[in-house]
């Protein structure tokens, strides 16, 4: 499919002045789900669905979803629907997300343009809320159109002034009554930009995506006894810092030894605090948040056990107490083999430099992978920086995977 | 010399009132310097001080000393000196401090009802600002008498809200202008609170402590790089919360090891701070706050060097880059034979049971051992419990400590 590449760029342009930021360097916007910046990224995006007859629906959560029914096609066939999400992290970038919308009005629009039939509908689909900064989860609009969360405990949700989602959208104009149901979709397709460095490495500018990857999320909480720094001999000490210390070097060779066989398993403490957190106070406490992920769930409960296996180690050597809440546990996703061969097909004989790979972030296809068909395209990350004003990716490469992703779903609407 | 244990009782009781906060168990006090409650517990310390006669001088810090020129002695010889401070932590405890200073006026009590005959004038002393609370520098009144800081830098601290020494003292009325010279004492004798358990543990009611140990802290810096969680393999880490782990497991090795041949000498890591801290971003940088003691400087020097061995061989092996900034290091202070013997003499053939042992924690006697003869003197802490209202000295042991004080003073006075 031709696609036009200075009207895709024009769209992710005009769209990044909503929201948009001061940044030294790079360009940067902060949409939050329900505000006013949303509001006006929402209307465009709908102005945008609307100019080329698409017939535009919002469900209870604010997806939105625009339906070409071409005159080809029986209106009744399950359609193939395409998209991503318009909302970013506070100070984000311009291309997470948008590129993903913008690349499938522009799929529909080149579609449009050419001498194709598809033989069922299209739709183009707009997310609510794949960030999760406002409301504390991510991926909440394609849960709740896949089924996985109930719309009506997603839209109780505060935000931290306790404003409830279901505000925020009546707010915005954006409480809609209609249907989005992911399951009804024949196949679902997002292009999305990869956030990591394996395309740039490759010099590839297509990504074909294989599996997403499955996220545990643990909490640690290692104690100790807080005590006084210059009067507690160094033999009788329960202290938690080093204990913790202990703790983290176990997970990290666990990761990496796993790491060794699974090349996408991955181990991260990122997040920590320590208690009292004081100089001159041997710390009482220290808890960890821990983010594990790889592409089967085995070796992500294989790393848990591990880090049971080190606090169990640690309480019987060091005298702490431990403990460990695997609060999260999402599975990994794999893509649909349809989608991945129509993928494949779309950029054959085309000079084109592709890659098969896995994501290592959590995407809304996840979601949609549980009850349709789906696949995931990523277009190069300029040295795999997102959600920052320094996120970038060329125009070329927009073109160029804007193009796969309307191959692809020619091909898939066509059968 | 034989004391009055309930007039003493009485006495820190009283005391306590001042700054009185609401504990739950124990009894605490907020007494910062410069604040309401530090005037009204000067203004009585005063009042007690001129109730025995003694010529009160302020000086410009706020320093209080009392002194008796007993018929007995030449008024131009230099004085025994003998005290402690009277502020508090927040939510500190009643006897830190206000035993030292009020079993000080009991000592000159007793031997004004005794048939002793002194050859030297006493000197009965509370300093500014042991706990640094409010201005940010501990023994701060002391530094200042033992000639170790100028009182003008002392005056042009700042607390939070930008109000400095000087205006507080002012404010209270006592920004004195007479001189209060350490270095003119014959000698210097602390009675304070162990703060720790050794004596307990001895079942000891006096401590006789042999030196007070140096304290060196350094801050360090882990510099890794921030990536993302998922999508950066193991192998292409540099995470400084990996890295800092080690740092503080070396830290602990070095520490232990040297603490077998040296038992007072420990090191500690109680703060820390993770950037950017977030459960799925590599942390960027790891900065530690470490605190290391020993009763000597050899050992705290070798320390410190184990440290930056240890984050020579991270920069090498995990490609972090490493800083350390020892921004404090103050000498371990030996206390003077004169005064030790003074006091083995004074607790000789009674019924009490006595431990020498050095002192964990900083105090005033410190900063006055180097200048004059300097002793202290411990009594035992229930639990070792400190800076808090549950801080505890059964009345009993405040009375043989006191007592103990009182003798060695007339030792010292005598001669």
């Amino acid at each position: 499919m031709k696609i036009d590449a200075t009207r895709l760029r024009r769209d992710i342009q005009e769209n990044a002045q909503f929201g948009s930021v001061d940044a030294e360097e790079g360009r940067g916007r902060t949409v939050l789900t329900g505000s006013e910046a949303d509001r006006r990224a929402r209307e465009r995006f709908v102005a945008k669905l609307e100019e080329i007859g698409l017939e535009v629906r919002v469900d209870a959560v604010g997806n939105i979803a625009g339906r070409w029914t071409p005159p080809s096609c029986d209106p009744d066939v399950a359609p193939v629907a395409i998209g991503s999400h318009l909302d970013s992290v506070p100070n984000g970038g311009i291309f997470d997300g948008p590129l993903g919308t913008y690349a499938a009005v522009e799929t529909v629009r080149a579609i449009q343009n050419s001498e194709e039939t598809p033989a069922r509908p299209i739709e183009v689909v707009s997310f609510t809320g794949e960030e999760g900064g406002r409301f504390g989860i991510g991926t909440l609009g394609s849960a709740v159109a896949a089924g996985q969360r109930q719309a009506a405990e997603a839209l109780a949700l505060e935000d931290a002034d306790g404003v409830t989602l279901e505000e925020s959208l009546e707010q915005i104009g954006f409480a809609g009554s209609e249907e989005i149901d992911a399951s009804e979709w024949d196949a679902w397709l997002e292009l999305h930009i990869e956030q990591g460095t394996r395309l740039t490495a490759a010099e590839a500018s297509v990504g074909i995506v294989e599996s997403i990857v499955g996220i545990t999320n643990c909490e640690v909480t290692i104690r100790g006894e807080a005590d006084h720094a210059g009067s507690t001999p160094m033999y009788d000490r329960t202290d938690a810092i080093t204990a913790a210390s202990a703790f983290v070097l176990d997970f990290e060779g666990a990761a990496e030894e796993i790491a060794t066989t699974n090349e996408a398993a991955v181990g991260t403490a990122g997040e920590g605090t320590i208690k009292p957190n004081a100089r001159n106070i041997i710390p009482e406490e220290v808890q960890l948040q821990l983010d594990i992920r790889d592409v089967t769930h085995d070796t992500m409960d294989q790393l848990v056990d591990r880090c049971r296996s080190s606090l169990a180690r640690l309480e019987r050597v060091r005298g702490v107490e431990t403990s460990l809440d695997r609060y999260r546990d999402s599975e990994p996703s794999q893509m649909s083999g349809k989608c991945i061969a129509a993928a494949e097909e779309a950029v054959a004989d085309r000079d084109i430099d592709v890659i098969q790979l896995h994501s290592a972030a959590m995407h809304d296809t996840a979601n949609v992978a549980a009850v349709t068909d789906a696949g995931l395209l990523f277009a190069p990350s300029v040295d795999g920086v997102s959600h920052s004003p320094q996120e970038w990716t060329d125009w070329t490469d927009c073109a160029v995977a804007t193009e796969a992703l309307a191959e692809t779903t020619r091909l898939l609407a066509t059968t």
